[in-house]
């Protein structure tokens, strides 16, 4: 089997091609394929001595995030992004691929190249936040459709429950409702309608879920709109970001917070990994017929090792057919 | 010139008395009106060495947070929320009103007994949280308004932008639009509706902002309608309360790390207060014609006293005229 790499479009395209290379180390059942610039990968092939590791496919150009998503998947013919979704779609053995580039992009050819599965009204972004007990809650949708109707949230929370199914092991992932309160008959239009839906489903549904909760642990895929969900991960981004900022600043301002400092910094070095995004892979847009990763602008190679070893759980967990399945079963 | 204190209908009633009299000790030139159980605040009274500093009106109901908000103010004559509305709207000496009594109540009762004022669509409840760069920002709407439409938001522009004038004192209060990307057309229908009407405003709009810089002290208003304000303010809380359970975690696991934390007591408590919402008053409801602040419920005396502040602020700054100018001259 065969992942594919998009290596450019992110702001680090050597360590995704670093990060090409750690993967094929570690997966010997699997061939990887870079696209991208090839003289540029083989630099970096003779730097790690690892000639011949990876399959390159050339690619002459970079889809950025300035340019719109439709035009440049329509008319970029030779970017790595398109080149990407085309090796991907092409190969029968290709079992996904990564990319660290154009949201939009990944979003708008994941649609029109690979195509979206029978029965799907919207794909969707995950995106996978890790929280205070030790594992991932994951978010769907995360950002890909700002507005949505009840019956797309309806499928998003089928397809996180059969991604997180695949990552966790667990039969039945607990699905949560984002929403205003927990009470039923709170929420907006669109989350009051689709409580009804997702009351009524056969998913493990817990109801509906504050935001100060989403982090608690208590829920494997919190179910919101794209809108909601871009909101609630960037809310905890700037706040985390804040928190620290704060904090320092007040260390500073303090001689034994200074000293206290440096005693707990190992510490907070551990609590900054875990926070870390490169360690939880990227983001899974599900809803297409094949398995595409949307992985950080600025991740490192760790984040692309993370990001294959999300594949092959995909892969392995069979869930696009089991996306397949439900979503068929919930429409009849 | 008088303020109203519905001492009752939040957790710690006793802090709210205590609070009612910290600001009558502070505030010679105001009467403070508790209404509440008044065997009860005369309790709290003589333990203060305050008798005669407030004046009460007894209420011998309280409004709960489980109960329907719309049959609460309807029935519950005699509950300290209604009587308080009634002690607001009855005197004109009386310049606003604490309560942190059911959030529902207060916003049902503030538009059917306060009234709202004439041109506006909807009042709306704002929030202060504080930003990295040691001021407050407000989120307009933060939970009053869960459906909006674009000349909703335009309006809780207009008012936040008002209200934070007088807590500021800055002519033009920075304006941004809350929405998943910072270019114009980036958001959802009712964004890209509500930029359009801010764009060709007299506000000082600085366009859309993600929520990742909610925090940053870069804005003064933001406006969103009331289900992302929720979500924002929760996500902020929940990230917030999930860091330091982590960075908990992470200093209990190893023994120098409790050694740095003693030395980072301090800073570590400073930290804390300074996220403590005890010190920032409550969230003013603004658009009804009288100063509502809807405090937490689990407020400390201080945060009385904060909201009391407000209060001056909103009068000394006729911040309920300038709303009403400013929302007539829009709808011309």
């Amino acid at each position: 089997m065969r992942v594919i790499i998009d290596v450019m479009g992110g702001d680090r395209p050597e360590e995704i091609v670093r990060g090409a290379f750690l993967s094929a180390k570690k997966f010997g059942d699997t061939k990887f394929v870079a696209v991208g610039d090839k003289a540029f990968v083989y630099k970096i092939a003779a730097e790690e001595n690892a000639g011949g590791l990876l399959d390159v496919i050339d690619a002459s150009e970079v889809v950025s995030n300035d340019e719109s998503p439709t035009m440049a998947i329509k008319t970029k013919k030779d970017s790595s992004m398109v080149k990407s979704l085309y090796a991907l779609k092409d190969d029968d053995d290709a079992i996904g691929m990564v990319s660290t580039g154009s949201t939009g992009a990944v979003l708008t050819g994941g649609s029109l190249i690979i195509g979206r599965l029978p029965g799907i009204y919207r794909p969707t972004l995950l995106s996978q936040i890790p929280n205070e007990v030790g594992g991932v809650t994951c978010i769907a949708d995360s950002g890909a459709n700002v507005d949505a109707h009840p019956e797309w949230l309806y499928q998003f929370a089928v397809m996180g429950s059969a991604y997180m199914r695949a990552m966790t092991g667990k039969e039945k992932p607990s699905v949560a409702l984002l929403s205003v309160g927990t009470e039923e008959h709170k929420g907006n239009e669109l989350t009051r309608a689709a409580y009804a839906l997702l009351k009524n489903s056969n998913l493990n549904f817990l109801g509906n879920m504050e935001a100060r909760e989403a982090l608690s642990g208590d829920y494997d895929v919190l179910v919101c709109d794209g809108y909601d969900g871009n909101i609630l991960i960037k809310s905890t981004e700037g706040a985390a970001k804040t928190i620290m900022s704060l904090l320092k600043q007040n260390v500073m301002a303090s001689a034994s917070a200074k000293i206290g400092y440096l005693f707990m910094k190992k510490a907070l070095r551990n609590l900054k990994n875990y926070m870390d995004f490169n360690n939880y892979g990227g983001g899974p847009f599900l809803g297409i017929k094949k398995a595409v990763i949307k992985a950080h602008g600025a991740s490192k190679a760790s984040s692309v090792y993370n990001s294959v070893i999300q594949i092959r759980k995909i892969h392995d967990g069979k869930v696009i057919e089991a996306i397949s399945r439900e979503v068929a079963e919930v429409n009849e």
